[in-house]
């Protein structure tokens, strides 16, 4: 029997970190959970990052996922706003290295090409093809079903993925 | 007696992390121990912020600083680089946050102005001022020098940033 793989997907923001787990047997996808870790807009940035890495360590913990995949956004509004991305991002990717798992990155247009079946399109149309590809799942926020979305995205890459590391590893 | 405060400044970077532990005693500060936490370029990034990660803790558990600060740094080169010092300033700000310290952020310009007595300069002369507040402080990166500076701009506002604390709290 063919053991099932658990992937975390995370969709990282200081406000609002949206994660989603799924498992992957074979070719077929299931839902297992997804949510949103808050941080409080009113602590300071320091104390807002541990409620960040607090909450992912715990999800991690309750759902343990072999694999982890995040999301590479870019923020073009201004600076500041990419700071704070980068910050919410930097523990988003630390939580599961630390746990030992594997972190690989996506770009929006893979996740909505791997989702929708091209590389564009709104929050609206992606949680139409969640409604599709996993009828079960359930979410609290964009930014969990951002996530699962992420997550599904590494499902299917992953076999390329893990190739092509051993190609890498090979030369 | 009065208790010595001990500081630590950190400069974040993905590659290089400056940091640097001052003591203080009334007004009198002390050089205790300055350094460099690099992470392998060669890496997944995941792997780098946990390289960061524990260079820092193993630096906060050897000098036990009391408060930590943080420059506030904006790159304006590109998003992309904007987003990577992002990252490595999350787990600078988490590391000292987790270990129950309070962390200070600091406008370049407010270190300098600590350091050099003007607003602006560069980091020769911030190492020259170094020289002449704290003789036997060495480094070994121009990053470790600047994590000095931080930590001395910390003890120069540090009273005043507990009073502003104090304030909005009775508010």
């Amino acid at each position: 029997m063919r053991e099932a793989i658990r992937i975390i997907g995370i969709d990282p923001g200081l406000r609002r970190t949206g994660w989603g787990v799924i498992e992957m047997l074979g070719n077929s996808l299931r839902f297992v959970a997804a949510g949103t870790v808050t941080s409080d807009g009113k602590a300071d940035l320091a104390s807002r990052l541990c409620q960040l890495h607090d909450g992912l360590a715990k999800i991690l913990h309750a759902h343990g996922p072999h694999e982890a995949a995040v999301e590479i956004t870019f923020v073009n509004k201004d600076a500041g706003a990419t700071l704070k991305l980068g910050q919410a991002r930097g523990i988003a990717m630390l939580v599961p290295a630390r746990a030992g798992l594997n972190v690989a990155e996506y770009a929006p247009n893979a996740v909505k090409k791997a989702v929708i079946g091209v590389g564009h399109g709104d929050k609206k149309q992606i949680q139409m093809m969640l409604k599709v590809l996993m009828p079960r799942a359930s979410y609290d926020s964009d930014d969990a079903a951002d996530a699962l979305a992420i997550a599904i995205c590494h499902a299917h890459n992953r076999a390329g993925l893990a190739q092509r590391r051993a190609l890498a590893a090979a030369e």
